[in-house]
């Protein structure tokens, strides 16, 4: 792509290093920009910058948050000692959405994988282990991606909490509410029928 | 959505303004900056804020310039006679990608479009029809969308310059260059054969 201006080729560079944007967007973007008044590109410069200096993690359960510990965690109603593993915060708020669970998180900010460089030591599992030494967590939820690289960080952390003795569980996987059964995907209708559950059980969850 | 950071929340609000971005896209994109290194939004955000500050707009064409003219209207082996009439800089880039033209371009910076409160008074049409007035024009091309509002906008442009008494033209429409005839939309394809072109232009183009 050849640019009649530098600064519209550094605007637009810069914008197509953001995931799933790539150039054309990127340019698409840029000249939205420049049809708005300056004060919108002030205005996005400034909030993100601001976001990205002043984001604060939950101490607790590294959950993204503006006070030391996230709502969550700072809610005593909330059962502290049932907690829910998951990848990012997005899963956090997918899980909120459903109004289903009332125990706390632990953000792992990813999942062990090495063709992405990322290993144990990139995600909070320290500090998750120490959540379980300290004796207060009494059932850890694994609610990571069905994928091989969840898979292997659920077990690698699973290793890591054996010798603590608490309960594990992972989330249900299975056909979706509402979905035909013909359009299931074999694996996820495998584990159905695999992990099925009593018929009074599917009764109370509706 | 739900935020537990309003930082968090001000930033996807900030980045979904812009077009084609949600706010589920938006938050991947704000995420995916806080896992970067801080330099990352600062470089974004400031170069964003420069470009929307300094850019600059060629005097004779209005292409996006860093200089006072742009590089086609400084090129003296450039036809400044002949002048391609077009929306916005994507489109000058796009019809430099072909390596077919050697004329000077006008950027109006929009069509008409009553629907989204766009008209000839938000256009750089005024600019143009005071080129044709002086003189120094030959011949207009209107390479427009084939839409109504790119129709309206080069009829109200060729209403405006008819005293002038230049050559007025515009691209061919036509089956696109190894295109299936059968896939061809019917307007396309109707265009095509009432414009049809002598064959053995067709195969000088080739
Ligand atoms: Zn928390
Ligand atoms: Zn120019």
């Amino acid at each position: 792509m050849e640019f009649s201006s530098k600064l519209l080729e550094n605007a637009v560079n810069e914008m197509s290093q953001l995931p799933g944007i790539g150039k054309r967007t990127a340019l698409r973007l840029v000249l939205h920009l420049l049809k708005q008044p300056k004060e919108q590109s002030q205005k996005l410069a400034a909030t993100l910058v601001k976001m990205r200096d002043e984001i604060n993690f939950c101490a607790n359960c590294h959950n993204i948050s503006d006070s030391k510990l996230c709502e969550i965690c700072a809610n005593p109603r909330r059962d502290e000692q049932l907690v829910c593993v998951v990848e990012d915060i997005r899963d956090v708020m997918a899980i909120e959405n459903t109004s289903q669970y009332r125990g706390h998180y632990h953000v792992l900010g990813g999942k062990i994988s090495p063709m992405d460089g990322i290993g144990p030591g990139d995600l909070t599992i320290t500090s998750l282990v120490e959540k379980v030494k300290t004796g207060n967590v009494r059932e850890l939820i694994f609610a990571l991606s069905s994928t091989m690289e969840g898979d292997t960080t659920n077990f690698y952390i699973y290793k890591q909490i054996e010798p603590y003795n608490i309960t594990t569980t992972t989330i249900a996987r299975g056909i979706s509410v509402g979905d035909e059964l013909e359009y299931a995907d074999e694996v996820t209708l495998g584990r159905s029928i695999l992990h099925r559950i009593p018929f009074e059980s599917s009764l109370k969850s509706t």
